[in-house]
């Protein structure tokens, strides 16, 4: 599988960064073309109990390279893109991996 | 799930990393009571085409918290963790996360 992996860091306001990736950025992402899962993880800290310098982390799933770049291309994928930067465009880092699930 | 979460920046030697990782530590992790799954991504680089901070991200999944507890407590992990940090202690950052998947 490709997947596109976007990791937030801390938010200065956590539920107005809650409410605005749940109501709105979401739907959008779910509407890319190609998407075969979305995972969203928490970050809950460091396996010592300390704050991690992550909030959240999403893993967007596609069946392979040609599925990816079709998506990427997609006007969904550029409304999604667009959303994100309009609200974390500050914390999100973005990367691109290959995992064999 | 509970997740914990691995990700490695660029080592100096890729090929050294790729061989310890694959032949010794992955063998390690596996053997971590109550892992439900274990995915490795690696990264390739930005949806930009530039290179990433990252290079590898493992992710291990564990029923629930008390499993993920009992399976950071037990001497699997310890072999584990201390594994990693013999050959990856300077570029790698660990995380805890929750999930819905």
């Amino acid at each position: 599988m490709v997947k596109l992996i976007a990791l937030y860091r801390q938010p200065n306001d956590k539920e107005a960064f809650d409410e605005h990736y749940t109501s709105v950025h979401t739907p959008l992402v779910e509407q890319v073309p190609g998407l075969q899962k979305l995972e969203v993880t928490r970050i809950v800290g460091t396996p010592m109990g300390k704050p991690a310098g992550y909030y959240l982390m999403a893993e967007m799933y596609f069946a392979d390279q040609a599925s990816f770049e079709a998506a990427m291309a997609s006007k969904e994928n550029r409304a999604a893109g667009k959303d994100v930067m309009s609200f974390a465009g500050d914390i999100v880092e973005m990367m691109v991996g290959e995992s064999e699930v």
